[in-house]
């Protein structure tokens, strides 16, 4: 693999690795803050970055060796709709700035484990931002996001809060293969 | 909260966030290859890193904001005895350099809530590198680690794996709140 794909994968996995772990904090959190649907779309999109994440992971399969890795991540263990806040800023950064970056230098270099990856993720951390921003459209009136149902596809990382997709619209698993929150 | 542990403490986030990931990536090829007690220690010091992760995110709650991360990082999905063998040389890395640096400059900037995140992290990795250990010589020897109970304290991330401890032997939890897997 181009030296330069295998760093970005590298990034690429520390940011994920670290969305994960604080969406997990912060759905502590919001439950403690009386958002209970909140914390169930934190929980889901921690899993999804684990999805993403272990796409990254595998992809890198034959780049073996400690590495320093430089990442973005969003710090702050504030209110749910400050951390909110955070949330939308990181997904955003990923979809408009991290993720474009990366798949120019994979689409340079011919890297098709890379791409596969990044496209995977910059189309699900578009769902990701559009959902946190609906949950802090609520949470600002004072109220819980309204969620019924939230479902993951394991395989891209996509949520839905409706449960009306019979197929994953980003990659076209199945339904029956989605975990609910 | 003085600028060297702040980013010290991004840097343990970072690192500890990227652990937790690949532990459980580690533990469903320890499955795959026919070792799954060894795929439990490994989901168990996974859930050990999220504590040690959630401590330091907690510890740098008033630095609010994006940041870079530098962190480092172990990577290769290959054999479970070479996966072991990262998991080995990534704790050990803690034990021996990273932490005792970051420990040195908390103590000199008097930075108390960053030295007891520190403080629990370093005990628990020098566990998860006996227990590591442990597991690698059993998997070389083409046999699955012996464990019958693994236990993870919550409040530090020790872990047994002979259920023998009333308390915990780091931070003095009772075993009640231990987690079995
Ligand atoms: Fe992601
Ligand atoms: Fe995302
Ligand atoms: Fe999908
Ligand atoms: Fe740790
Ligand atoms: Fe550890
Ligand atoms: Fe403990």
């Amino acid at each position: 693999m181009n030296a330069m794909t295998a760093s970005n994968l590298r990034s690429a996995y520390g940011g994920e690795s670290q969305a994960h772990m604080r969406y997990r904090i912060w759905a502590e959190k919001a439950k403690k803050d009386g958002f209970p649907n909140v914390a169930r779309l934190f929980m889901a999109t921690s899993d999804a970055e684990e999805v993403h994440a272990t796409l990254h992971f595998k992809a890198l399969k034959d780049e073996v060796g400690s590495f320093d890795v430089l990442s973005g991540g969003v710090f702050g263990y504030d209110s749910t709709s400050d951390n909110l806040q955070g949330a939308i800023d990181g997904e955003l950064f990923e979809v408009e700035q991290m993720y474009p970056a990366y798949i120019a230098v994979a689409e340079m270099q011919n890297e098709k484990a890379a791409l596969s990856a990044y496209r995977y993720a910059i189309e699900a951390e578009k769902v990701h931002a559009e959902l946190f921003t609906k949950a802090k459209e609520a949470v600002d009136l004072g109220k819980d996001l309204e969620a019924e149902t939230i479902l993951l596809c394991p395989v891209c990382g996509f949520i839905s809060i409706t449960g009306e997709e019979e197929t994953c619209p980003l990659c076209n698993a199945k339904k029956e293969l989605f975990k609910e929150y």
